[in-house]
């Protein structure tokens, strides 16, 4: 811990060289203060032997004693530093050219060129942080949302480790108690006690359970709630979707769709990340095409987790009828949200022809609700928005337990139950220790490969491969 | 110096959020610290007390309590940073949605948004650099070649300021003289020697006219060295342009043309920028369109500093004569170096038809050169690459003067030797010494405007507000 295991020192740009006002170069690495020493001249005190934490100013010469730049360098030394390494980070101004000088002159002191994501991968092996909390890093940069911000925050920050730390450990005395046995196993002792082990795996495999069942949250608030769109033609879903990003003035950015019959814009409301997709009319059609573009935005129906039923409140309350029939059966209950927009109030006053959806929707259930809004001239909106943050209460990232939002921790997690559930019907059919201890094993791989405690090479290797360069 | 003379705190990005692994935050102030302090939390002393120069780690909470980021932030106090005030600089994750968080609550806590270039604006209100220092900060920033950086990271360390301020002084002894003078002009006593005034004046001049006539040069070396290429159609000219450009994986960019019918491109060779203009194919014409196309040709070899005559191996001694004579009578030999390159040798071998351009060119002029080559196979353009660096050889940076890139600056220097060239006849015709000190101090306020001594905050706001955020 803290003792450096690499014999290089890199280098790489931490940010964009070319924009703003200045660019950081990184340098980590056993050598990182006398590679920096050489390039950036400071006055009396060489840099080198600069004390840790300070920020020193200097200038870099180029090979023919021209000034190539005049830079700050601040000096973090081992272990106290991202990498855990002796490390330097320098601000020079922006000037793509002045960077790359730089970095060359660096690589000639004897640096070389950072690999992507070669500084956080090296705070790993250096045991700065586990693999949950490199891979959050990642996430805090790509994080849009205070929703997702925080999910990330708490998993760099080593609160989802901590959890499967204590799931392990309980896991563990499980297992050493186990194997305890099966080294007396010819003396057919049983000290585990079956009745106790099974309310203990039990605990632990609703844990483990509840934390992969998060995923779907956590997805949600990394990429944005998914949230359908759906309705006849010209009900006035466009200008819903329109009238709700533009009030907002939000962060506003266009995922191209999967097709090009689906539009998706994403936007942030009190924190929480909302992904609308906005779906092809649904009608019932004999034309081929239109078949397929109605059969996708029932896919999309099926997967979101809101579904946002438009009505034309100037059509029958017959047509409406038919609409919402076809949507409701097609969702789930218990799973999705669904509010029923009476869209057009502008044109018509509420309660003439509006149907009362009680024979369709359980008024009981909590998961619908009934708004009266006009996309046009956007009344109705502020509560609909309302509504969308409090569908999402559940997502009180105060609870006990952590959100998981990365697809591999979530297998990691599926896998480490499962040999969980081997153990528990092993248990319950009396199976010999051996049995039992094996799987136990199983669980504790899967589990330890989320914080890289086992976890092979080529699987760090392509996690660490996604990060940028400079990371 | 040193005392800061704004009241109110700014902030803002020094790099570009959301783009590499990290962001970095300007704050400066006489609240700097105040500020920084309350939204970046450090463990035992907080950031508020911290010594200058140090890098301390934090933690940013939100309002929620929640954690926006973990971040560095380096403290400096005045008059030792940048502005000449306290500052701050934090190091965040480099996510666009955690910097505006934090940049929110910088300003919840009593910073404001910078504006464009106003903490270089506080650096030169503050006496930290003068102007000509300032304006050095962009070009450092935008220089894209060893020569631009040099010039401009020469005017960025005072070398041209402290040249202007010589010239200045050496006036200002002058002026005091006259001034003296005139006060007791009623004696009709002479106390400056006009003769060695005359001297004096003369050598002045002569300085700010060759800083002045260094601009050309100054803005070759910013924008690039102009070279045209010219010749018939399809002697070769694009082929040239391609093998130059893609042998040398050079940096390329595309400046578009201000018209369509021109190619820009730029490329570095031995630290020199050199901007290559494609030209329309010089012929006979009787098409309207065509004739314009050609007299913008015309324009662009008059403004070349070096003019690439391209002519078809394969084509007529004849043709190629009219071509070369035509070209030649249209440059000016003392400015403009010629190199007439005798394309397509791949294909014919040398000596058998090229014409001999004796009688076109004197071969007694230095800068004309000729030399056999083959766009097509590359041969020869290594010696051509060689001539272009050497037709620059003038720029020697090691020279006792500097050289001025900037265009206020040239105005400046010009509207400077224009009232000293007024004094020089003044003196000659020997006028009264009033009238003299009048346009002394003329030259001195356009002298005075370049460093910012007398210059209007109409023509400050002008030059910061070109600058980005953040600098």
């Amino acid at each position: 811990m803290g003792y450096t295991s690499f014999d290089d020192t890199i280098a790489a740009p931490a940010t964009i060289p070319g924009t703003g006002a200045i660019t950081v170069i990184r340098i980590s690495g056993p050598e990182a203060l006398a590679v920096a020493g050489k390039v950036v001249k400071c006055k009396s005190k060489s840099l080198e032997s600069s004390d840790a934490n300070s920020v020193r100013y200097g200038i870099v010469y180029g090979e023919d004693d021209s000034i190539v730049d005049e830079v700050l360098a601040s000096v973090f030394k081992a272990p106290h530093s991202y990498t855990g390494e002796d490390s330097v980070e320098i601000s020079c101004h922006a000037s793509s050219f002045v960077a790359s000088e730089i970095l060359r002159l660096l690589c000639d002191a004897g640096a070389r060129m950072a690999e992507p994501g070669e500084f956080t991968r090296r705070a790993f092996v250096n045991g700065k942080m586990d693999l949950a909390q490199a891979e959050a890093v990642a996430d805090v940069i790509s994080s849009s949302s205070s929703a997702s911000l925080k999910v990330a925050m708490n998993q760099l920050r080593g609160g989802f480790s901590s959890e499967l730390k204590e799931i392990r450990k309980r896991l563990l005395e499980i297992t050493s108690l186990l194997e305890l046995e099966l080294d007396f196993s010819e003396e057919d002792v049983e000290f585990a006690d079956r009745g106790k082990l099974s309310a203990l795996l039990d605990e632990v495999l609703n844990h483990i359970t509840s934390l992969a069942s998060s995923f779907s949250q956590g997805n949600a608030i990394r990429n944005g709630v998914p949230v359908a769109i759906v309705g006849a033609v010209n009900a006035g879903k466009s200008t819903l979707l329109n009238s709700l990003l533009g009030d907002d003035r939000a962060i506003v950015s266009d995922i191209p769709g999967t097709t090009r019959d689906t539009v998706e814009e994403t936007m942030t409301v009190d924190g929480i990340l909302f992904r609308f997709i906005d779906t092809a009319g649904l009608r019932e059609s004999e034309d081929e095409i239109e078949k397929i573009g109605i059969s996708r935005s029932l896919k999309i129906l099926s997967e979101a987790q809101i579904v946002l039923a438009v009505l034309d409140s100037t059509d029958s309350a017959e047509a409406n009828e038919t609409i919402i029939n076809d949507i409701v059966s097609k969702i789930d209950p218990a799973e999705q949200f669904l509010m029923v927009l009476f869209n057009k109030v502008d044109i018509i006053a509420p309660n003439t022809n509006v149907i009362l959806l009680n024979n369709n929707v359980s008024s009981t259930n909590s998961k619908v609700i009934k708004l009266y809004i006009s996309a046009k001239d956007g009344s109705g909106l502020d509560l609909l928005k309302k509504q969308l943050v409090l569908s999402q209460k559940d997502i009180t990232l105060d609870s006990d337990h952590s959100i998981v939002t990365n697809f591999r921790h979530y297998e990691a997690l599926r896998k480490a139950a499962s040999a969980l559930e081997k153990v528990r019907s092993s248990v319950a059919h009396g199976l010999t220790p051996d049995l039992l201890a094996e799987d136990l094993r199983d669980a504790l791989a899967h589990l330890g490969s989320i914080t890289g405690e086992v976890t092979p090479d080529e699987v760090l290797g392509q996690i660490f491969e996604r990060f940028c360069i400079g990371k």
